[in-house]
């Protein structure tokens, strides 16, 4: 992002960060202390990031982390005042003093001029916005992405608690018509822009509608996926194999189009998910919709339909949640490269969970909590997820390294999710009645 | 092996794969011709392998494939007649003559002398026997195998049909009164030869009783395995950690012994399984009950338990089975390194399916069809398991490529049996109910 | 990148496509005829590549391949000419029609407007410009990228032929005085655009120069990087260890700074290079500079250093050329996660090979020829270079795959260049010498 | 190894571990006190160790570590004497009594009855043997092994210091004549056994000559193998490529017979090596030898030619050497599957190191320190190779990880031995030179 989109981009992001910026009083003396929502800018790029300060007399301490743009965060904050309104403030990563900002205070905003490892940088940070009642929004898409990125103009400008009501094309950019509405690529519906979120909440998405939108699904493959059968498989795929299914939704099932003798009466069961979902990428990359990782993306998972809830760790301010590639039903792995591939109707609402994040994606639904693992091979993948699963554990019932031994050891259940995308996806499962067994710790 | 087990051998092995050596008749003039169950024997090894021989006038021709010993089988055959019961046979591999043996035919046997690949070598061979019925026989162990291996003594010779009815200890050695019979290290009970049983058949073996024997189990590790979570995911075990687990069979589930305040509920389901379970291993190696393959072996996957049935590629003249290392139950990967160990009574029937195998141990049970894959990674362990049920799908219902692609893309499951012995291992899957969906050729 | 976007980039693709537009004579029938660099253009995104047409009484059929955008390329053309210099164009995926334009001839370029896969789209074509004579140009760095990508403005625009002479700080943005230019997290001097270069060429980049420019280096981790060791090697890094040394630029060795006594004579010989080389990423993806794929990126390659030819593949348009990371030395692996990390001064002149690349990035000095493998682990990656140096042999030498197999398999050595960035890059080499034995085919 | 081997192996491990058994003098107080090779002998198994006791009163106390046979050791011993020269012996495992023995020491000989695990056991132990001097012993082979194992009957007794001079075979069973003199599949000369060698000590083994004894070589493959390509690459191998390669050892190159116009010229040079050498695999496994291990086997390194030095880890007591499966050449990864594959004349020399063991192979050279790495996947075996160069380092210079940390990220190398065995095999290599800049500690 270069400076020519400067102006263009504050005005973006502080339409999200912050809704409100309450108005300080002349008998509240304790003006910096507190959370805010802090943006630095500069040439070549911005970042965001939760700032907490405190202030003590004449000196203001705090940190700011973490900043979505690079791993030389968090930084932590020694200043003093300059004046009522007025401060100097030093930065500081891992002992070392890497910039200074002189800020001032008004109408409950800071901004500040200085410079950050070498760089001008501008600073502007506003104090978090309370949340209203949630609404109901209709979108119709005009255009679909074919990246994750927080680089586009949203779709919509969303508030926790609100409900989004909405459709998506198939993977090659046809809709509920087979019209042509996108290019191929997993085209996706988004971005939408949940205000108030920052890099270390988490974005929170109850996906309340996940129905087909037609009759009619393709699997463009007649073959399965080398890396799902690796060297030294030989396929002859047939000439002209029909790659159309028919969806008959009363009854519930697929079918071929054109199944030949064999397969005349094959007609797995209908189970309508979303194949891509994510929101805008860590270090403020621009990933095409076929790829996947902490961000999510083509999750191409099973359970992802509805009635599921989905937990994002946020990157950058605004979060950017895209979705598309729906699946009118998928087997483990998705090995032949492809689902169903239809279109959908989709109803979602979105949350927000500030400041907290299991740093993994997590689902849930009504019989299982699970936890995503991407990486480069299945076995990462799965350790991926299982430390996952450790983790949430831990934090939710509070049990210590034996004790989560013990339990995921005798009851989890892993589903290999994709196979076939740049990155495999396994996720560990445990069900909602082995978990009623764990005793929360009373507080 | 040596020369000096040489004769002690040859007994042992001629129990086994001749029960009946059927009478030439003087009116039965085509001696040579048909289906012959043959052994090499040389100094430092022998190899057992179904040979095929057809005789037209002098001349005789055929094929001795697969020899157990290594890769440079199958052997083609050309050879004369040099009496009435006389035959003079050259060996060939890849065209080129590697061996050449003097044989005499001699109520219904065939016998030689001669060398192969420069080694002196001595070729007997015997009609394969038909099956008797089944008998029931009860095996109490007095000794137990670490290895899994054809070098051992039997513990018994059953015929295809016969039924057994044993017990197993658990990995540490102890039996259902928690008395040690055995060294620790997942200790076996076999190897069980069967009759009959030549490399290229199928052992079926048909678990039809896998219970308890007794109220309670351990899980030694109060830890999750390193394979399963990878670097970077450091673990406090408890000190102390009670291991013991309480096995209510009249309830169903297992309750830790010294549980603390979490887990005080927890009791998750039994579900009583087999974790080692094999056959002799290819090419005549000696592997600890630790580890797995195509043979078996260390499996630790939760559905081989009561109803379940197996079939394994057989690779030594008698197949050699063991099975050992229960389990009351086991969650996924076995990411603790353990389930809860215990001891089981067993019951289980053998049958063979002669000269044909999948090339990979598969499984069946009410619900489903197995193919298992193990191999170095989750990655080739899946790819493994896939190409399995690709070639499954095929020998059963004769589906094209991408009929394959169509049944198995929508419709497979993956288990992650285990992850943490030397080689992990994925099962694919397949329900009944979509299998008969499946239209089988009409013969 | 957004319709507002639209003209501003315009602007730049066509400064950088097409240097020279030749004018058409009244007397030169055949307009249409030959090869073009097209540019589409629509509302969220554009993709450029190589277009051939070939005209033929009123009809004009041809191919426009391959468009970097995406998968669903290359198109077929088929179309007729609607007037003197007006044509109506039908585009082809796979046999399907998935788009038209009206376009028109004037001044020896195409411009059309029309649909495809149902958007709106600009399709603007020119003649490819032949080089001039080589320049040589100094840039002085006033801003870093940190990402590898096709959005920001460019530091150059270079033709086939120049010389640059420019100068890299270290991964942490320091420059020469070490002084902070740059944010943290391997700045990259760039991009510099090639006229002229179009998907499906291949960059070509001498390393002329690659030299200190500083006498001081940090290697940042007092530890080995947990993909290099796995998991259960406990390290105890010492508190406070000096991470600086010294370079001694007269003798050619580094020192630690402060050693200790064990380490104080040791002094591994300089051998500077540079980390972070690369183009812009395909699929339209904006890569942060940490990463490596296809595009170069993150290689970490010890021989990447003065004498060094690289060859890229083109994925957009301009290709954008940027570098960095600059590693005084560095052993395999990288596997402390740094190299020496150091500030340079380089002096690189390009080159373009049109329309043919190896699909691969591959590498030469005077002592080696060597192939690039960049994937999800060792395993993949090698397998990666291998198969490229396969095709290298069988494109220069005209070898068949047997030939390939007997040079190869006697004479490949491997190199693992990094194993700690997200995806491991290991290197294949074939000595000249060994390639010098090979008889070229005579044409 | 059933109860009918018992008398047999007796006699052949006592001739193995104790050349030397001390008479005990009457004035000679303590009797017990010191060091002792210890063998356990059961109905099937047997294992050995070494063990140590100490005399205080009539108390006696000790352990008993590492025994090969499974990794329930190891114990610790709890005793008091019941008389002039018996004792009562109490065995431990991790606190929990495991057995008891009864024994008597006489004549320098401790023997004892018991039980272990609840199994019946013999308990023999000797007093260590001190070397003599080294022999020069040649040994012509009659037979060969197929596989790694501590079953069969010894090539020949060799003592620390002892030089043999023999040959081996090549893969197909060749000798240097070209006559077929065993099975092919890597045929072994060996086992050699080594007096006194007892797991947890060190085997070295000086190549002091590898030579080629013929004029020809085969390199099977006419393609590069699948573990070295991966999916997708599609080779046509030529009909009847000729595997044939001729060994010019006056020039030093090798050639193919048959080489087709391209490679008429082309001759890689000579590098005779020993592709499989290694010792009796750790818990009593019998290993073919084509797979590779902790124990060595299948290596395929093209750096173990003459000159060179293998520390082997000893499982098994007598350690069991065996090696073949020379080459003439090979690349790295041997990626045909094959090196230029050849008889070799090969001595060496044998060395203990008592009571010690990197736990791992290494070699060293003239130039060279190396270590072996061999796992499930080339990302785990650098990993392996990385982990025991760091413990070299700290072991033989006493560095702390942050030193460790900086000599082998600047210095270190990586080669690929081989990815087509059933184990890929990674080298870490440190040169001397580098070495020989870091000061040992002074002692």
């Amino acid at each position: 992002m270069g400076t020519r989109w400067r102006g263009l981009w504050l005005g973006l992001i502080f339409a999200v960060v912050a809704a409100v910026s309450p108005v300080a009083t002349a008998s509240e003396p304790v003006l910096w202390t507190g959370q805010w929502n802090a943006t630095a800018i500069f040439e070549g790029g911005s970042g965001s990031g939760a700032m907490a300060l405190s202030e003590s007399g004449d000196a203001i301490a705090g940190t700011a982390a973490p900043l979505d743009e690079n791993q030389f965060f968090p930084l932590t904050i020694k200043g003093r005042r300059t004046g009522r309104a007025r401060a100097s403030l030093d930065l500081f990563f891992s002992g070392e003093k890497v910039g200074a900002v002189d800020a001032r205070l008004q109408d409950g905003e800071i901004r500040g001029e200085g410079a950050l490892y070498g760089i001008p940088v501008t600073l502007i940070a506003k104090r978090p916005a309370s949340a209203g009642p949630g609404r109901v929004l209709d979108y119709s898409p005009a255009r679909y992405a074919l990246q994750y990125s927080s680089e586009g103009p949203p779709a919509l400008v969303l508030r926790p608690g609100d409900t989004v009501r909405t459709t998506t094309v198939d993977n090659e950019g046809r809709d509920q018509d087979k019209v042509w509405r996108a290019m191929p690529g997993n085209p996706l519906t988004g971005p939408f822009l949940i205000e108030g979120a920052m890099p270390g909440d988490t974005l929170v998405v109850h996906l309340e509608r996940v129905a087909l939108s037609r009759d009619s699904a393709r699997m463009y493959s007649g073959r399965l996926n080398e890396r799902a059968v690796g060297p030294g498989h030989d396929q002859t795929p047939v000439e002209g194999w029909g790659r159309g299914w028919s969806l008959d939704r009363e009854k519930g099932v697929a079918r071929l189009t054109a199944p030949g003798d064999r397969l005349a009466d094959f007609a797995p069961g209908l189970k309508p998910m979303i194949g891509s979902i994510g929101v805008a990428p860590p270090l403020n990359q621009t990933i095409y919709a076929g790829d996947l990782g902490l961000f999510g993306g083509n999750l191409d998972y099973s359970r992802l339909g509805e009635g599921a809830t989905l937990y994002f760790p946020v990157f950058r301010a605004g979060a950017f949640l895209f979705l598309g590639d729906g699946h009118a039903l998928q087997g483990d792995g998705e090995i032949s490269g492809q689902g169903l591939e239809t279109s959908l109707e989709v109803q979602f609402r979105v949350e927000l969970i500030k400041g907290s994040s299991l740093g993994q994606l997590w689902f849930e639904d009504a019989d299982f909590v699970m936890v995503s693992g991407v990486d480069n091979s299945l076995d990462l993948a799965l350790q991926a997820a299982t430390r996952g699963m450790a983790r949430w554990l831990k934090q939710t019932y509070g049990l210590n390294d034996s004790e989560v031994a013990a339990v995921m050891s005798t009851s989890i259940r892993y589903d290999v999710a994709e196979i076939v995308d740049p990155r495999p996806h396994v996720v560990a499962r445990l069900s909602k009645a082995d978990l009623a067994m764990i005793r929360k710790p009373s507080e």
